[in-house]
């Protein structure tokens, strides 16, 4: 059985790693772009900041037990009737047969319609070459101050990176808030974090035009944007890699993404698909979105290949789960938000409250702020967002919001979760379930009044 | 109606507040034995190592909108067919009435057959009173040295305590490892800890005396154990407090706890218990245990008081999950080990791995112990335990665990569980889910090599 995997990160390292662990006479090739198999592109900033100064560290692993990997080549097309993929390096071409194949091409940075795009000092950052370009450019040309267009996570990751590395720092997002991933009052704080490190941040600001000014960038954008630096980064999200699967035949959905069932079968016989290249199954949704998240692509990978080797294992979904650091705050979430919410069809209700992480009296305690939505009718738990210190365990607490969405418990049930609790760290009821516990009087109040009101 | 509480500590006040939540209108009496409404009991240890100053900080709150309490009073008897309560308080009896009762009269220190316990300078650590005696020799003799007969929670956190405040601190523990809530590895590495920081631990010692040597203690033990310092911690564990319910006709059971039903309801009509002084409902081990922990009575309580409000709820279990923070180290547990598991009637293995809590790459990363117990025949998850340092989310971590096993998850469906990543706080499978794949690992060669030999 030759098993052929296209992409050499998460997903297809992810997919092969557990074909050869279930059956290590399962012969895998592996094709990959560039020279850095399963190198950690999250891990990204952190190079460029200085803090992790080498980038061979970056890799996940750098053993590859059973896996015969192809560096250096990009599929061009595959023939699926023949079952074979054509494979182009170093100007040569050559084709490699199949019996299951896996596409994980998957995806690439938005390219924004912003004139200068091409310009010496503007960078995406997406690869281990863009990094590399990237840094370059820090080490040869030292520059004093950057742009940042976009405010998701790599554009902030990357605000803390270049502030870390002494550089004057300018935010343009585009939408209200920044990190538009969150709820604009967590936007607002994370916002506040970014300016007591000295970042600029300009809110609702399209980025129309970097140009030239000697030596430095000049960015113009809505809002009477103009914005003078020596570098500028333009981070605005990313899109899926689908061209290799969709010239095959096989089914696009939402952004161009290929279509997968839960075991990660495309519609193309044999061909299997995952990671950022594909639509994603959504639990709470109980359909597809496209959400391309490093850990749902290796959760997606390890499906696929246990389908291939014969299994029957469906991709159990993704919630969305998300956390950031930036500086020494982080902010998470899972699950669903209230438009999200509405959308599929719930009635939700959020309620925003703010606990200690731990006990007060305790030396250190820090605010913890905590989101929950809800569906006012069934008091289904549907997401929750966090915001709080480094030390403040946010992104293991929001984990526990994540294994309750996984189950489909409502917000009185948290309650009956048995958590930990030592005063150094939590409370007698976890801010976790005080969250919830003010959900539930807070809607309980909401119902009286309307009660009260007929 | 008129809900009256004996015991103002988790269970009792947890249930006060639950009442008057749900109904403002319900008449309720709190009779507590001391002056100090639900303080915390688990923070004495800060406040006598001198992190929590004022000992007034540590009441979990100072307001009882509601709720009517008699500071003072012990209950002395009660009168289940006439439905009153004795109460006792500065020499004065008096009896109350009650519709429904709630006994929450928690537990106290066992006390060991130890010669010379009465001596000056011996002390237990379970109440107020007790840390304020403490305090006061602390205070007054400015003692350089203790021993502290008895390794569990509170004895290593005061341990920690007596060594912030600059004493020489010895450790007798009963038990083959110190924190005999976890297995003997996570022990010995809490035992290096606390080493590390001067603490002398000596194991499989049972104290048999106490006596004076001038100024000095001296305690005389097994295994030759004789040491002198200026003041002895005797913190060996605690019972449940259920004289005032059993001479009611209340049934009791292990170790003498209160029996009650998942509705926290004794066999006598209208009188309900919670907390320390009962019987509790194990998740897991689908029976009663003993298992007094504050998040618990809390949960009982709450669960009491809708039941007494005319609910249907059932208290849903305890999951054991506990945590302590010795020095900058952090044990946490939930669910079952071996032996208790085997006693279950499961067929437990036990799988111990050592993680990085966040990618290496990032500063900081820090070794993540984690022994993960599950059922060979199911692999259904049984429970977990984790050890690491202060900053590695151990306490949260192990949430994550106690989530999974309330739901009675398989270990293999804990890598389906989309939990956050970021580099600076986990890996893309978070060290639960590396866990799991190593248990899963492990168990398929076991099985292997077992079908192999056959």
């Amino acid at each position: 059985m030759h098993f052929l995997i296209i992409g050499g990160s998460d997903a297809g390292i992810s997919a092969a790693l557990r074909a050869h662990e279930l059956d290590p006479n399962c012969e895998i090739t592996l094709v990959l772009a560039d020279d850095y198999p399963n190198f950690s592109i999250c891990g990204l900033p952190f190079f460029l900041s200085g803090q992790t100064p080498d980038w061979r560290s970056l890799a996940h692993r750098t053993e590859f037990p059973g896996i015969q990997l192809i560096p250096n080549h990009t599929a061009e097309s595959i023939d699926p009737i023949r079952k074979a993929v054509l494979i182009r390096g170093s100007g040569e071409t050559r084709e490699l047969l199949y019996d299951k194949l896996l596409i994980g091409t998957g995806a690439r940075p938005v390219r924004p319609a912003i004139e200068g795009f091409d310009l010496p000092g503007v960078f995406p950052l997406h690869t281990m070459e863009d990094s590399f370009a990237f840094h370059r450019f820090l080490e040869q040309h030292e520059p004093k101050s950057a742009i940042i267009v976009g405010a998701g996570y790599i554009g902030l990751e990357m605000a803390d990176a270049l502030v870390h590395r002494g550089l004057k720092v300018t935010v343009a997002s585009r939408t209200e808030t920044i990190l538009a991933t969150v709820d604009s009052s967590f936007g607002g704080r994370v916002e506040a974090e970014l300016k007591s490190h000295g970042v600029e941040v300009c809110n609702r600001v399209e980025a129309r035009s970097i140009g030239r000014d000697g030596d430095s960038l000049v960015v113009v954008g809505s809002q009477d944007f103009l914005a003078t630096a020596d570098l500028v980064l333009v981070a605005v999200g990313v899109r899926p890699n689908s061209e290799l699967g969709f010239t095959a035949g096989v089914t696009t959905g939402i952004k161009g993404a290929l279509c997968v069932d839960r075991l990660m079968q495309t519609n193309v016989p044999d061909i299997y698909a995952a990671g950022d290249c594909v639509e994603t199954w959504h639990r709470l949704l109980n359909g597809y979105t496209y959400l391309p998240l490093g850990t749902t692509s290796h959760k997606q990978g390890r499906t696929a290949a246990e389908n291939v080797l014969g299994g029957n294992r469906e991709f159990a979904g993704s919630l969305g789960t998300q956390v950031v650091k930036i500086f020494d705050l982080v902010a998470a979430r899972t699950g669903l938000r209230d438009t999200e919410a509405r959308g599929a069809g719930f009635c939700p209700v959020t309620v925003e409250k703010t606990f200690w992480d731990h006990k007060a009296y305790y030396p250190g305690a820090r605010e913890l702020h905590i989101r929950i939505t809800g569906d006012c009718h069934t008091g289904q738990l549907l997401g929750a967002q966090l915001l709080g210190h480094t030390d403040s365990e946010v992104s293991k607490r929001i984990d526990i919001f994540a294994a309750a969405l996984f189950h489909e418990m409502n917000i009185e049930s948290l309650n009956d979760l048995d958590l930990s609790y030592t005063p150094p760290l939590s409370s007698p009821w976890d801010p976790v379930q005080m969250g919830a516990q003010a959900w539930l009087n807070e809607t309980s109040r909401v119902e009286q009044m309307a009660h009260e009101c007929h």
